[in-house]
């Protein structure tokens, strides 16, 4: 094994260049090029982009043209970009997407996939993405966790969200309501609860950690009263979690779960059963740092819990907060 | 009409005899005694059995006979208590529940509605009975609400839940995910719309109040892609309200609804389709407060968020936060 010189930085890939992607990046890179450690970042774009938006901004590190093996700058010097292609100038006008931002978007998250995969980055950190404009540029992926999962040949993977006070891992994600019992079994519930405790160990360190399981339905079915997936599914699945040495418990009461008498909740990291159930919580606890993270894939991958936001692209209205914790989850959970 | 000479007290209904009501009671009256301003407030219970419970916990108001009619002492006094039968000994006996206590918590609460329809008493409070015990006594409801809709034959009626921090109203309650979406209609939206208006109207003076109406999947369907309850039903449940001039608005993505980015939320009440998709947010948010009210009774009903606890009865550990907040509302809405 060759000897590393230097830790090989995150990939930020630049997202929709029509949307705030390079707004948070840059706001991102400002507020941690003001700290004493300073995470490596590249970004996965297209350099005259992020100049122009930095240009609209000012008081943000210089985008600075750069390709693997270069060395790469600190952001006191200026903001890493690798360029894929080269973007016509109405493609990364604010607000106005196009297919051809459309697929250089595509072009940026495969490039920094690739990187990662071959070791070149530590881990992928994704700015937003129009699913519409994806798709009119020919790649038809519900979102960019599909698209991962594809690009890494991993057929089994889940969305997890982290904010500052909750983790969670969610069974199903974007389906109605009405689906969701139907999509639930103890097997898809079991592998949630598996993939997330791996997280926690591998990823985050936490030795032996807890997962509190939420149930179904009001009060987890009340005996049964309200439903009986929690017998037929949640708890067959907690047990063969249990059996694997996992410390999972539950079926929680999904309305008292997150209501911390203490100040502390009961467990490391909880599953829930559908989207709503564990973003409801985590949303109304800590609205602007949340961080999408994606398990089961062979390298770290975090992005903002947010979207493309073309309405407000390009008006220096955009938040980076949910940016910066997710740079620093990327950096935190890769490190180990 | 004759002179009333008094304002007419809230009634509190003790709840089951082996559960912690009449320790949060008590607690209750111990702490509004040292107020300045004191709710006129009595028990429908048993005076034995309140003793009982004065004497483990010490430093509350003496439990006093009380009769409708007679003049209501002042909390520094005393805590009226109004029996109603005399129970037994063993019927009190902390977490030893029996069919004698369920049937006694039963005809509490006949009684303080009945108060109540009379114009003898300002609102009802009630104490947590046990299901199971109810049922045993030969009272077959699922809980209070339907009980207290059938005493005072009120076919239509909501939950509605307040914490400090938000209130809602729910549409369906306690039944299981998997019969949500059919057990919506437009018309039960509306209704809860409608029954949650005109409680904030009419009980705490909110003028114009604007109601937040969720949708029911992720994203609010995200324009029919996760599901079309929204477009069917609860879209034109919001219209039919705008044509009653209830400003209602929605249908809103149920996780960013509360999501109060600028410490304030968008409405001054939200209407939830089902059960945790409200009660997430609400216990998540203000777990010890919560008060669930009675929308479309012909008088104000509350109780604390909690249930009989048997398991802690008796032992001087459950917090009067809740009980405390549902006789201050009570106090609040019946007063206007």
């Amino acid at each position: 094994m060759a000897l590393r010189l230097q830790k090989p930085p995150i990939v930020i890939s630049q997202g929709d260049p029509a949307g705030i992607g390079a707004e948070v990046i840059l706001k991102a890179a400002a507020a941690m090029a003001r700290r004493r450690r300073i995470p490596p970042m590249a970004v996965i774009g297209d350099v005259a982009a992020m100049r122009a938006a930095a240009r609209r901004l000012g008081e943000v590190p210089e985008p600075l043209d750069w390709r693997p093996g270069e060395a790469l700058p600190t952001l006191r010097r200026g903001l890493a970009v690798m360029s894929v292609g080269r973007l016509s100038a109405a493609a990364y006008r604010p607000g106005k997407p196009s297919a051809e931002g459309g697929e250089a978007a595509y072009r940026y998250i495969v490039e920094a996939t690739r990187m990662t995969m071959r070791g070149e980055a530590a881990a992928v950190v994704t700015a937003p993405i129009s699913k519409e404009w994806l798709n009119r540029a020919g790649h038809h992926f519900p979102g960019h966790s599909e698209l991962l999962a594809r690009l890494a040949g991993t057929p089994l993977w889940r969305m997890m969200f982290v904010g500052t006070k909750l983790r969670l891992a969610l069974v199903t994600v974007h389906i109605g309501i009405a689906k969701v019992p139907r999509a639930l079994s103890a097997e898809k519930v079991y592998r949630t609860i598996a993939l997330l405790a791996r997280h926690l160990v591998e990823r985050l360190n936490v030795s032996g950690p807890r997962i509190g399981v939420l149930g179904l339905n009001p009060h987890a079915g009340e005996n049964g009263l309200f439903g009986d997936e929690e017998q037929r599914i949640i708890v067959p699945a907690i047990r063969r979690a249990r059996r694997s040495r996992i410390d999972a418990f539950g079926p929680l009461a999904p309305d008292t779960a997150f209501a911390r008498t203490d100040g502390e909740f009961r467990f490391d990291a909880a599953v829930a059963m559908y989207h709503d159930q564990g973003l409801i919580a985590l949303k109304t606890l800590d609205f602007d740092h949340a961080v999408n993270v994606t398990l089961g894939l062979p390298f770290v991958r975090t992005s903002p819990d947010h979207g493309t936001a073309f309405d407000i692209a390009g008006r220096n209205r955009a938040s980076a907060g949910s940016m910066i914790a997710a740079i620093d989850y990327a950096w935190r959970a890769s490190a180990v």
